[in-house]
């Protein structure tokens, strides 16, 4: 597997997954269940889940299973685990993507390690995706850690002009698609409000992980074609079914891989 | 300067001093008056002070005059600012250490810089001095960031014990003492209730700075001589007032040293 | 304009003031001195700043000094000082608000007082006064909680609206003018972006203050009159010229209500 | 005893439990199973756990059961669950007490209820069991409040001095028991570190529960009788099997008190 570059020269669909999102006392999860079957871990940096110990864990686990480790930074909202937006200046992601990286960086050091990709979490995520001048924030905090760590972010129909800030910026990206999600036209995913929007067949989920490793298009909810130029799916680690279904589509792209 | 290395070849006495204590909104301390003066900036981590801004903010102007940057770890307690113990194990305190130190990292290296050694802070710290048990804890999360890394602690009239246990697990031990408190026989700072623990007559202060620049026993508080072996002063910023015994200490230090 | 509480017939412009917003060991506003100035303290409850000793010891000095104590939540964002929005569901803002109110409420009751209305701090005021779905759900955690007690909020040149909303939810609403502050055609603050946003003539600011207890139009940015109907003004205790300008204004006031 | 609450005349041993310790987006406790087999609810008021959401919702699953609610607080440490001692003053555990016990009661007096006893949590708990100082601040800060609210805390072989404490400050005590601890023949909990110090076997967990009901003595770890004069039993509703206990220790005592 060759994951240190930009997705032109991905040959294969890395399946990444959060983990590490266990606070404290709390459980979240069954991160020992799915990283088996992962490529690349999505870390929770202390902002919306992840304390010090559960970092500290959900590193050792990923090293164990030769799991790439990606940070995983938030708004600072642990009660609305990251998922409300908050009006950050492009200052202000800076500063807190590089706490988030660093810390993260500083635990996976003293195993040896260290953080090999970024990708935001929830609002931050959404943010990213619906604002420009925020993905700019985003990748130029990228850039000014390292310049060689890729970004993890949304693939849709046209990734043209994430792609050119990237370029401009000179921050490696890797889009992500997702299996279990239905899309629109224009590669975006259907919203959770409308039916439809989530996949309940395992057979549906794995077929769309092959056309999207095949680099094949989908069908969009109002049934037209839709390409979406993806290197790394995003998995659930979530519940017993969501490990199921991690484990069919590992299974199913590695058939697909065989020569 | 050399500073990278253990007490013994220290030629002169660094002085260092809390830096880096505002969070969010909230100022404290004179950061910018005083680093001019000081040789290392203990830097909060977020934990009992500094927020991101305040820890990038920090850094710059520890760059911009040429200061060493030390972490500045703590317990998690904001609002009690990291001064009252709480029952951490050695696992936790090994874990708080590293995210702490891995977060001003990763804001150094965007800077181009990198932490340079390790202070606890406030209740860790007299923790640490008081329980071998966490004295080693932290020395053991030293080791394990970064060998090279000098823990600063307290001396005392002896630093066998410290030395020894630094030794064994190969952290470089940096001394610090103080030139305006009062000591005890035994090289222990006199408890703040008491009188004449603090001293507050700027000549008395820069005296006591020489003497222990010039590895020259202090007068303690029962009238006996009390030697302590100390490479690092800690200073404070918190006010003009400290800021102008400052100074006057980096002054006389400064006439001391010259040939 | 009816008055509820405490201070029965109200016939005079009432001075509020943000208090309390100090946060463990750092230290903000110069409580003590404005506030035998006041009538109306906005106590912080602990979301945006204000601990639970910071909030006994300013309900303390609010007792002393017989000042209204209002309740002065906010977003929980220490960091941000509850400046940046949150997006928050009704259901989140009428829990938070329950919580911080009663949090105040609690810390009042053991010194026989009780919060008499709510101002919503910071983002949470501002998203309140732009989004009538916010003003919404704050009026109807207030009227939850206590149906007599009034929400202040921002008095424009057309009030009606809120007053609707208030009336259907059975809040009393207290009109908030700014004596310091430019104001646009329709009543609201001219941003601070923008030059002349900000009167720091102390004789401007209190003809201001007295032409809105007279109940007389402001002279707008563009030249035209705007009437605000204000029970209560917003005075700022941050620093020694603003507890001057406040000592001012209310000179300035009582000599107004002498028969 | 006295119990001098809603729950009038008791002659039976009140179940409590912990409850509503959940924090965000985290899960904790079977709440909505065990509710009904409860007579007191110990909820969490947001330094340990419990975020205002999840207080609303388990005042209002409390409500629906009929359930006496008590104030949970803890020491501010969501990371640690309030697990680990902190160094806090009288005063300090005062206004945590008051501020979070008002939060709560916020959160009550919206569903026209109100906190009707306190129970500290954790570490708090232990240290007010371990320190007379800290049960007087604890007795106080619940004084202050309101003198009717019962304190529970634990009973021993000998409540005599905590009982005279309680007698001097004016607070009602409420002894509190387990029905699946090994006791010492000093009343205490042996330490779950020693093998035995937990009753895994149901029948010997409800024959508990049923001689603390009837008065009798149990029998201490060194084979000695031990009595333990208790008003109420500590249960737990973690998981499914500690739900299976409380549902027969409630059935073994309805059993008994039937006439």
């Amino acid at each position: 597997m060759n994951i240190d570059t930009g997705i032109s020269q991905v040959k294969r669909l890395l399946l990444n997954c959060d983990m590490g999102e266990s606070f404290g006392s709390w459980r979240m999860g069954l991160d020992a269940e799915v990283m088996p079957y992962i490529d690349c871990a999505n870390i929770a940096c202390g902002y919306h889940a992840g304390d010090p110990g559960t970092m500290r864990r959900t590193v050792a686990l990923a090293l164990e299973h030769g799991v790439t480790i990606g940070a995983h930074p938030a708004y600072p909202d642990l009660v609305g685990f990251g998922r409300r937006s908050m009006a950050c200046s492009s200052e202000e992601i800076r500063d807190l993507l590089h706490y988030q990286i660093g810390a993260l960086d500083g635990i996976c050091k003293v195993q040896g390690s260290r953080v090999a990709y970024i990708k935001p979490h929830g609002a931050l995520y959404n943010d990213m995706m619906a604002d420009p001048q925020k993905l700019r924030a985003v990748l130029e905090a990228v850039a000014a850690y390292d310049g060689n760590l890729p970004l993890m972010l949304m693939a849709t129909a046209d990734n043209s002009a994430a792609q050119a800030l990237g370029d401009e910026i000179g921050v490696p990206l890797w889009f992500e698609a997702f299996a279990d999600r239905a899309y629109t036209a224009s590669g975006h995913l259907v919203s959770r409000r409308l039916p439809g929007a989530v996949h309940h067949d395992p057979a549906l989920v794995v077929e769309q992980a092959l056309r999207l490793a095949r680099g094949e298009a989908l069908v969009a909810d109002n049934g037209s074609a839709v390409g979406l130029n993806a290197s790394t799916l995003c998995v659930h680690g979530d519940n017993e079914s969501s490990v199921a279904a991690v484990r069919q589509i590992r299974q199913a792209l590695d058939a697909l891989e065989l020569p």
